[in-house]
């Protein structure tokens, strides 16, 4: 094991166990470099490492800070469930349902779901975990509307246990193609408040349609992503 | 031409010609339609199509307002330059070369690029605009480091002119796969002054490596997109 793995694997078990907390500053090179008798340049490797994996922050001048990881994001990859995609990475997702009712849409997700005035559609709102986590705090907060018409038993499942897209398919309906819109947005009043976000804070904005293969528009959803707790990774090939 | 068609060119063509400015308030639905001696419910639908469009926000209680449009990024979907990506789009990009230069790279460039420490690097970083726009505010601010060894050449080229992968081509250089990391990062400093936005205005930030077929790398960037001059959308079918 090279020297700055040990070094690596002992900050990583701070971290883990909490005696480094978030925004903690680490001691200086020279004295990790003492402490395990080896090298600056050696402690310096260990630290650009951690630097890169999203662990630490340098602060010119200041030192060294823990930083809150941010949680990878591959829905810009795979239409999946966001259950799928958390245990693929051996995370444990939680979800929590805020509303789950059928409402007379508001012209804007009419418009969004090509339905005439006044439609009926599912409102699905639910705030996203990650466990184990520091601290109880939310990755997202996503809104999903979808017509009413197109299943309209899907307010009778638990959205806690399963995940839309599952529901979906035992509704013989499956989401083939998905256009996401990524932009970014200040989070403001009840938004911050469920996310556990300061006021004005940035997240991720993406705004998302999902057809099915027909071309037939089934969800319009928002979700905000704090962009200190995320983000999103693009592979391209050619 | 449905009648709504016609108060959305009017409306836009008010925004062309500068006479409805970037946050300037829309007369209300009543006014228009007893000026085009319409239904609401058809300036309604006029006005929805432009907020859908990026051109109008509406806010609550206080009326329908212009908006600055969001330039939408394809990058998330091709490997192709920036050029090629806005002319394709029908915008003409226009690029300001800050600095172009030969640097030994700074530790974190070193460990982003596999590249021995004090290695040298080619530093390019270029200013992005599109035209026409009303202002000339850039688009984007992007820093790229090459491993000087690839392509020492690369200096000499003018790219105000050329692409950088247009370059790396003719040097028989091929970028094939490129993974793109998405974050929100405030805009301070020379950064917010060289963009012309306001210190602490949010931004797309994208860190990039891209590696020819070989797994080589042969570029990492990282590039500032101002929040509110640009979107990413993401398509996904499966």
């Amino acid at each position: 094991m090279p020297l700055y793995d040990q070094i690596i694997e002992d900050i990583l078990n701070d971290i883990q166990h909490h005696k480094l907390k978030t925004g903690d500053m680490l001691p200086t090179e020279m004295e990790i470099s003492q402490r395990y008798h080896v090298s600056r340049p050696t402690v310096r490797t260990a630290m650009i490492k951690l630097v890169n994996q999203g662990y630490l922050t340098r602060i010119k001048g200041k030192g060294t800070f823990v930083t809150e990881p941010k949680i990878t994001q591959a829905s810009t990859q795979f239409i999946e469930s966001y259950n799928q995609e958390m245990k693929k990475k051996g995370l444990t997702p939680r979800t929590v349902v805020l509303e789950c009712s059928v409402k007379t849409a508001p012209e804007f997700i009419c418009s969004k779901l090509h339905l005439s005035e006044n439609s009926q559609v599912i409102k699905l709102r639910r705030l996203r975990y990650v466990l184990p986590s520091d601290e109880e705090k939310p990755v997202l907060l996503t809104t999903v509307y979808i017509p009413y018409q197109l299943a309209p038993n899907l307010i009778h499942y638990d959205f806690e246990t399963f995940s839309l897209y599952e529901v979906l398919e035992k509704n013989h309906i499956l989401i083939s193609h998905v256009r996401r819109e990524l932009e970014v947005k200040l989070l403001h009043g009840q938004t911050a408040q469920l996310l556990k976000a300061k006021e004005g804070q940035p997240a991720h904005f993406i705004s998302s349609i999902g057809c099915d293969s027909n071309g037939q528009i089934i969800e319009y959803s928002e979700s905000f992503y704090p962009a200190n707790r995320n983000r999103f990774i693009i592979e391209i090939s050619r």
